[in-house]
């Protein structure tokens, strides 16, 4: 019989469900407390969610910006990680059903942030993707990869640009970011490896229905990424919605339709809080409504960080805080200090947001920061982009393998693991087809045993 | 409609199947050479089997062994690389029946080597796993790891035994190399991140139906390479078979049962030859008979290379030369010089095999190789095991970032990438489950359009 098989102590007992910036960093604010701490995770590894877009395109191996959460959390006497889905909480009787079992807790922090968000779309959410997850930007990888394989096989113009284009929707760092990446792959990447492919039956666009890309920062940096991406090839329409989406062709709002097989939505997220949670907390959004310190309303020991809470203790974002890991990692380290305080009788400390500013990259040598009133643009952005992520990115090991693919990268102008890792990857991809192809077991042999 | 679009040229046609090291070293013994060369694979990668089981013990990330045909071949102008499956042969017609339509041929070079044999155990077939393929290395490392999540979920001590027990099955490099790397994981990594868990529950087996390990080697080789292992706490059994395994318990030739849901089957392969070929070509353990020169006997332009070849023409190999990448590789590369002399009107050369040596490593500091005659042991033969991997390893970032990854292990005693990588991580893992567990499409969200 599967049980969590988490030792009971007279310690008061914090499960925290999520290991993403928030929940790992309330976690590490907690070491030696006088508490137990039980961090449950779907995942085993801790995920850098800010390179995943390199690792969907071909720029770094997955296992580079994931880390095992056991390998964080080794010296923590206080801590038991366990694998598990949480299905839903008992606020009654303090207890949470998760896949493993019935888990009890004196206090719940939920840490799961946010899944893509498909605004009701039904349409557009069954074609496209999002590349929230590290099996999500594999899957867009070996996707990807494999619409090159498959633009050879062709002859039809029509059927062949529906393969070669991609399109972003969503002008955030993630869309940006996307975007460059995969302008970077046509003008290095396919005429070496694809010198058959005619170059112009490849583009790249990226779609923003708000007036410009970057909208968390400056006009000017916005203006400046634009022409930045433009210069790389990225085709930037702003102003612009996606109307709708059968998995062949765009449509958008005014009226121009894109042929592509590859919608990759970045358009927004949406918390998923888990059930149990009075209705009156919860936003159309999915976030959570908490209090300045992270508790959730209406509740005396169930709090919301990062992503997935929705906090208004601040001017400068009357909607909420942006759903940034800077917030998350800040928030997690205040709820858990006071939880520390809680324990020795001290009045918490409410959450205040310190804004490091934001950056993205938009390709090779050029990036986009701003920090604390300070704006880079272009190569010194870029350097700044690569040190502050790398003294970011978890684990000797990651960081290590992370230079050395980006110095590979610098040098060669190659994107080193263009390698496509799925079962029958050969065969042509079709929509159901997909489940199967990327599903490593090898239908020759057999799986193994449970 | 789907076709393999390879332009047709006046020149001889040579269609490669399989790059692996018999397949890319016969393309590159016929660069710039006046013949079309068409190369197919079922994988964009060649993959570079010696350290797959450093990928299934979570020591490299599979990225790191495998490298892009196409980054190969990009220089290649004779060259046309396609990602298919060959279904069959038609030698009267000289026509591939590929999934991407028909592909004539003026000389067929079959390189696609061999598939785990089970010798007909059906039993053991559906509920043991081989490991040749690099997905097949990936289910391994996901799987073992979830086998350690989910030790701590149960508390009756013959589960746990069973989840902790790792059988391999084959006294091999390749049963050797895993046993040993299994030890390290139980010496290494169960301490550390699996505190809760009883150490002396998991235990290693290597079994090996012969009298001795690496059986290719010398006697005394055989004797410290057994010896090394036991000093590892590998539990080596030789001198019995395998009778039975049922999922969850395997029966050996000697009555002894043994509790394990892992059983890794490393005693033996099997070609799989294409359909089409003359049943008299072909042996009972799949392999072709060809001539000295490669050609399949009773065919004037059809030539089987690598694993798949049964060649006789050496005293020293009365069975065929042994399923080794060096044997690959030096008739891959005397098949194309062949083909060479074959348009310059030159006497063709017979294969003869430079046999240099055979290496394992067995853990940490201790490798065991035999070189012309020079046997080593210990560190000096780990070393040397290190060095030849590494420069036959393909590509410099691969190289790098094996280095990096063993430079790190050695110094932390970490195993790098302990990452499950696969939907739905969190079940629990069942046979039908494992199925759609690791196939990462999200359901939650959809997948990518065909």
């Amino acid at each position: 019989m599967v049980q969590p098989n988490i030792p009971s102590t007279k310690l008061p007992r914090i499960v925290i469900v999520g290991g993403g910036f928030a929940g790992i960093n309330l976690a590490k604010a907690l070491k030696n407390a006088p508490v137990q701490v039980v961090l449950l995770d779907r995942n085993n590894y801790h995920l850098f969610q800010p390179l995943l877009y390199q690792v969907a395109t071909a720029g770094l191996e997955p296992d580079s910006i994931a880390f095992p959460l056991r390998g964080i959390f080794k010296k923590y006497k206080n801590l038991h990680f366990r694998m598990a889905e949480v299905r839903s909480v008992d606020t009654a009787n303090n207890t949470l059903d998760t896949g493993i079992g019935e888990i009890k807790y004196d206090y719940l922090v939920l840490c799961n942030g946010t899944n893509t968000n498909f605004f009701g779309n039904e349409e557009i959410a069954q074609h496209a993707i999002g590349m929230k997850s590290l099996i999500e930007a594999v899957q867009i990888r070996n996707y990807v990869l494999k619409q090159f394989e498959e633009s050879l096989l062709f002859t039809d113009p029509e059927v062949i640009k529906s393969k070669l284009n991609f399109v972003m929707v969503g002008g955030g760092p993630t869309g940006v970011e996307l975007a460059g990446a995969f302008a970077e792959l046509k003008k290095y990447i396919l005429p070496k490896d694809y010198a058959e492919l005619p170059i112009q039956y490849m583009n790249v666009y990226l779609i923003e229905a708000g007036p410009r890309v970057l909208a968390g920062m400056t006009e000017k940096s916005s203006e400046r990424t634009k022409e930045a991406l433009e210069k790389l090839g990225v085709h930037v329409l702003t102003g612009i919605g996606v109307k709708a989406y059968d998995g062949q062709t765009v449509t958008l709002s005014d009226g121009q339709a894109i042929r592509t097989q590859s919608l990759i939505w970045a358009a927004g997220v949406k918390g998923f809080p888990i059930e149990g949670l009075q209705k009156e907390v919860l936003l159309p959004n999915g976030r959570i409504l908490v209090d300045d310190k992270n508790l959730v309303q209406g509740t005396s020991n169930i709090y919301a960080v990062g992503d997935l809470a929705q906090m208004t203790n601040d001017e400068r974002f009357p909607k909420g805080y942006p759903q940034v890991a800077q917030v998350a990692m800040q928030q997690g380290k205040n709820v858990g200090q006071n939880f520390k305080r809680l324990l020795n009788k001290e009045p918490l400390k409410p959450f205040k947001y310190k804004d490091l500013g934001s950056m993205a990259t938009i390709g090779r040598n050029h990036a986009v920061s701003e920090f604390a009133g300070l704006k880079l643009y272009g190569y010194i952005a870029w350097i700044a982009w690569m040190v502050v992520h790398l003294l970011n990115l978890m684990g000797f090991r990651n960081k290590m393998v992370t230079v050395m693919n980006w110095v590979y990268r610098y040098f060669t102008y190659d994107m080193g693991t263009r390698i496509i890792i799925k079962r029958g990857a050969a065969n042509i991809v079709k929509l159901r087809q997909t489940v199967t192809d990327i599903d490593p077991v090898d239908p020759a042999k057999k799986q193994l045993p449970a």
